[in-house]
């Protein structure tokens, strides 16, 4: 098979043998598979595969039809479609995973949006709801709201009643994160916008520390991208007298059993929402997996609204 | 009647009118008054009381007796040991306190311990249990172990079937501390003691930046005293590698319904450890309301295991 390869930081299409699936696991004939910043990082020899993924073939999400089943895998058919987060592996023309991972891909999402959809509606979810208890009502700020999980934090947002604005750093992109249903601002003076609730920080310095001063009494910051640096200096008396929290969160390196744990709350709250096509996937770009280094190019250059997908056949 | 009195950045004892019991509210009879940091700042100006308490009277917890009921009180009768926080006005000789914030004192409890209780235990207490959510066999490194929270947090940790590391400035009090169930440290290399589930920051910087490499997977760092500085810079790749959560807090300006609700999780968890003699008090001085002045200069000076307590007659 094909596979998206890392080697001396450049990605390019390499053959591979195709992987057999273990125990619980699928193998997925893989159709589309999203491309996010941890990928990125990967190609800049910044982020090594954990144990268990494939050291040199990036991805952490993708969605296709299953292939094969491994042994005692009982929750699909061959031939469903599926998707699901990956720990790496994902840019690949076939991908074992294991099926508790796994969701059914709602109806209405065709391959490209799809492959767009694990990794990020998954960390916006976890982000928002499990972890800053996000409520209908309440005053969101998301920093970066024009890409893959700023978009889809917008829409799990709006969905869910809160009241959302959103930094986007390309001016060409606010109204498309605007028809998303948040209030699209620039970066410069967010803090005049607040206060709020919940600050989800996709972005990185320079907004940590005036996210502080933004913040409402009992606010929550989630921290879960950082590529524009991660250095912070905050006043911690600050953080006590609004009674605040600040916390960050990876999902790739989460065992098996969290990460099944997240595809449970995906089907029972996100799909519903992209099944009724109350929450969309904005897709910026699709390219062939003959064409993934410019595919990482279009990615690294910023200026999209959504996902950077590969597809495959 | 006789009060605390602050006036110029200093505190000495003044007349003022016994004040007068409000709907749902008692009037307690002092017995003893524990200090807190929160006094000394207030004595230098820079806490200003909250609206509703006494602008020129400090404490910030009291114990005494039922001396007269307002309007609707019914949960306590005249006479009663009674023991509360309130938002200042505690170190007088009469106070009047809602009846929803006030607890019964423990028969073992004698009213030098009963008046160091309220505030100390229902901020660690709070702290360790409702926020950080502190659980048996979990390691938790207190910072600043000595003083008033510090004991009890170490208290109240230990009865609860955690690990408790405390670091302690004073070497003459790390025996103290050690008694109370803690292993006790210093201060430097803290770090090489950890990784921490939970840290209870009662000091501030220094060591505020450390606190996140001493920090394990999943950890919780809780911001509640700030004496030595409050400014801190933080990696927060850090922060989202080991999914921590930072937060901060404080009692003083919580509104009624909230400051009930922690006397309501005292008088379940925190009540009958003190009954039994689980958990104990420590008392380093006591006070005459006449030698105030004294009192806070004993406590500012440090140096000191547990409370430093005012008593009324």
């Amino acid at each position: 098979m094909i596979a998206a390869t890392i080697e001396n930081g450049e990605v390019t299409p390499r053959e591979h043998p195709i992987p057999e699936p273990g125990s619980g696991e699928v193998l997925v004939k893989v159709a589309a598979a999203g491309l996010n910043g941890a990928d990125l990082m990967q190609r800049a020899g910044r982020y090594p595969a954990p144990p268990g993924a494939p050291p040199d073939i990036p991805g952490l999400e993708l969605a296709g039809e299953v292939a094969a089943l491994g042994l005692g895998a009982t929750r699909f058919a061959i031939g469903d479609r599926v998707m699901g987060i990956v720990g790496g592996g994902g840019q690949a023309e076939f991908a074992p995973v294991h099926e508790r991972i796994l969701m059914a891909v709602p109806e209405r999402l065709d391959w490209s949006c799809a492959g767009g959809v694990p990794e990020t509606f998954t960390t916006a979810h976890d982000a928002l709801f499990t972890q800053a208890a996000l409520q209908a009502g309440e005053r969101l700020l998301v920093h970066g709201g024009a890409g893959g999980v700023g978009t889809a934090a917008v829409g799990l947002a709006v969905a869910a009643g809160a009241r959302v604005h959103a930094t986007v750093r390309d001016a060409t992109l606010m109204d498309g994160v605007a028809a998303l249903g948040a209030t699209a601002i620039t970066h410069e003076g967010f803090v005049e916008h607040g206060p709020f609730d919940v600050i989800l920080e996709l972005v990185g310095a320079p907004n940590l520390s005036a996210n502080l001063d933004a913040l409402a009494h009992r606010g929550r910051i989630v921290a879960i991208g950082m590529g524009a640096g991660s250095r912070a200096e905050w006043d911690m008396h600050v953080l006590m007298f609004k009674r605040a929290t600040i916390s960050g969160s990876t999902l790739r390196s989460r065992p098996l059993e969290e990460k099944a744990l997240t595809a449970r709350r995906m089907e029972r709250s996100v799909l519903p929402l992209l099944e009724s096509g109350a929450v969309t996937v904005p897709v910026a770009a699709t390219f062939p997996l003959a064409q993934v280094a410019e595919a990482y190019e279009r990615f690294a250059a910023g200026g999209k609204l959504g996902k950077i997908v590969l597809v495959m056949h």
